[in-house]
């Protein structure tokens, strides 16, 4: 790791969600977290009590009583950042939260820039790169495989796989660089099979982890889906009828949704994202008429095409058509029958031959169940262990790994062609720079700033 | 008070605003809320730690990792609501509150109503009716004065000088009713003109209670505040510019702005807030065009006028025709001169001789403090000592106040007839019921899903 200067300051900053809410909690780390609450508070003496123990009290400015508060009390190392690091839960009112803070401030904390604190754990050793990347992951997940795979990497299950690749290449790279100290004696300590096998197997791994990206990106971001098809389809109806009924399941905690996000669904914990909807809901479906260059555009921006047709005018063979027409970039793509409520059986029948069709009445709220699992399964996770498989979700480590391999690429040709040990040795540091960058054995003051800043405030 | 079936259950619900945070807190409370929280927690045995202590570990769902959190445990009568309270602080993601919410539901848990932690605290004794309606009124308090006057009724001020009055009466009461156990002997335990002069003083204080609720409703709802004037005077120049002056001041602590209400501003503590705004800053001045009739209705809704004019093409004489014809209920009005910038030394020196004018420049922002502390002055709370004077800002208080005065008019009535003393005893009690009603010394079941339905979930 790069020498950091540690910080010998006391940052603070509001943990909890903005808003009215019963309670909101205030963090306070570093060396003096104590003793700056302690000058606002009028209680116990907070120095003298142990790690781990909360305590009630007032804060007061200037005698005046700010709030009734509960302090809890992590000390150092024994806390989220390993220094000490004091929590203020008070009324959740933004009028008192600001206040609190003020006073802090005036004592000697400065506000917490975005994700420090999480910065100071890492920098402190209480976890790598990777799994601090994870704790910001895991509050924005919202299905529960990117739940899952938040906590996989937070817990230090990715990390341990890039460690342990890691440790491999650094062993051959001593290797050679000892034979480097012997200079002329042309001696080989680092066995060349050896190494070209250890690569062979480094870089196959590395393939695997960057195509689980595709998945892991979907599972992070969601699945980009547009509803397509001819005015008076039922588009509208249908995503209204997909996002009510996801509502209604989400609703049943509550204080839990009022960030519903509106175009998003989850299904089989897969989030799926509509694409353009502002149009499609704001609109009936009579007045909107979809030209086929917006079509297309809406189109470029999706990985899954719902096709939505009316059962009752429109045949087997327009479908096809309309299909590979609006599909030339070969997306997974769903036809949905809409309407069947007002359709003879004989339609009905006309459509069993086409492949993959759901058919359902988004109206009556028929067959709805049908087309959520037609919606998963075109996802393809069929073949996903998603607690074995070790995913990439983040396009950072994605770039990091493309490097080691090419890195690794060099190492190979080097071998190949016979080169000396000392620039076989330059490629494998390179790898392992790369690598390293990962988890953080490898920072620079710039790609942790660009990390932590995507953090929130408070965390 | 009346009987309660206390209940045997345990609550949990969200204490922390909805939406990403670094953290969430989930609250429960009641004689299982250890277990419950022990069958999905993995760490240590929470049952044999003591109170007031803080554990790390994770919560599990079938072996499954939901997150890792911090348990606090408060063992009853130890805790806010006197019963055995747990918070589970985990990663602020709605996803995981929820999932963990549902974890404790499966095990034996039931979600809390509005208010219903507050309301067992009220149950268990540790507080009164006024104090835990205080509560509410902290965590919405969003200025300087409201947060005070609800900070002293939460910590008991209001209702001491309540049960103070019950006290007195008590006596009285008790005294009367002594005198009826001895039937015909015809004696008087309670001295008549003592009694007398008790209840005059009560009535006393009781009509500036009343009094003080002109302002308590000012410092918790604000003065609703309308910007009158001709078109082209700058009222939405002015109205943005105090909005954008607050809104700086109030976002100088990062993540407690994000409900931010648009239309208020606070002024030495008190919050002005501004009608129907909207269609001022959707318009510009140009197209406005505010008739007669709409400035009226605006009018009727407001209890403060800031007249502004344009002082280039204004007469003195003008203004005062208009501020006549504008203010039939002879609300208190501020003019407000504006384009100094724009006029001639004459021109502003013709208006010197207009009673409290305040002169300035919206677009230069020329003597917005003036015009501020104007505004203040207003309100007229020159006279107002929020320290040692106790103020109702509670409607029901209000009515309870009014009851109460009533009664204590119809024992003054009694008295002065000569009537039995199981007369005057009857109208003492009245008085002592409403009295009772606004500490809880007196309650129904209605009333109490009154108040604490408009709590939120998880106080």
């Amino acid at each position: 790791m790069n020498p950091h200067i540690l910080t010998n300051d006391t940052i603070v900053a509001v943990a909890t969600a903005a808003g009215a809410g019963a309670i909101a909690v205030i963090r306070l780390s570093g060396p003096d977290a104590v003793t700056i609450t302690q000058r606002v508070f009028k209680g116990k003496n907070l120095e003298q009590q142990p790690s781990h123990t909360i305590h009630f009290g007032t804060i007061r400015d200037e005698g005046k009583i700010v709030d009734e508060v509960l302090v809890s009390l992590f000390k150092a190392p024994h806390s989220y950042t390993k220094e000490n690091v004091v929590e203020i839960s008070c009324h959740g009112s933004d009028y008192i939260v600001q206040q609190i803070v003020k006073l802090l401030l005036k004592q000697g904390a400065r506000l917490a820039n975005a994700g420090e604190f999480t910065k100071r754990a890492f920098l402190n050793g209480q976890f790598d790169l990777a799994q601090a990347e994870a704790v910001a992951d895991l509050i924005a997940s919202d299905s529960a495989l990117s739940h899952e795979v938040a906590m996989k990497q937070m817990r230090g299950g990715f990390s341990q796989e890039i460690k342990r690749l890691r440790a491999e290449l650094v062993h051959f790279a001593s290797m050679i660089e000892l034979e480097l100290d012997f200079g002329e004696e042309d001696v080989e300590f680092a066995d060349r099979d050896q190494l070209r096998n250890l690569i062979l197997n480094i870089q196959r791994i590395i393939r695997e982890l960057l195509k689980s990206f595709e998945l892991g990106n979907v599972i992070k971001n969601g699945v980009p889906t547009v509803i397509v098809g001819k005015p008076n389809a039922g588009k509208s109806t249908l995503l209204n009828k997909l996002l009510n009924e996801e509502k209604a399941i989400v609703s049943d905690v509550p204080g839990t949704t009022r960030d519903f996000i509106e175009d998003e669904i989850s299904l089989g914990g897969i989030t799926f994202r509509f694409i353009d909807t502002a149009g499609l809901r704001e609109t009936t479906d009579k007045v909107e008429a979809i030209g086929v260059e917006r079509t297309l555009q809406k189109l470029s921006q999706s990985s899954l095409i719902i096709y939505l047709f009316d059962i009752t005018t429109t045949t087997p063979e327009e479908v096809l058509s309309e299909l590979q027409e609006l599909n030339p970039k070969k997306l997974p793509v769903l036809p949905v029958a809409n309407k069947i409520d007002e359709a003879s059986p004989a339609t009905l029948s006309a459509f069993d031959n086409l492949q993959d069709i759901v058919k359902i009445s988004a109206v009556a709220g028929a067959n709805m169940d049908a087309l959520k699992d037609a919606l998963v399964e075109k996802v393809n996770l069929g073949k996903l262990n998603t607690q074995q498989q070790t995913i990439v979700t983040n396009l950072r480590h994605v770039d990091s790994l493309n490097k080691t391999y090419t890195a690794l690429d060099d190492v190979l040709n080097g071998l190949a062609l016979g080169m000396s040990g000392d620039l076989v040795a330059a490629d494998i540091r390179r790898a392992l720079y790369s690598l390293g960058e990962i988890t953080g054995e490898i920072t620079t003051d710039d790609l942790l700033d660009n990390i932590f800043t995507k953090f929130c405030i408070g965390k």
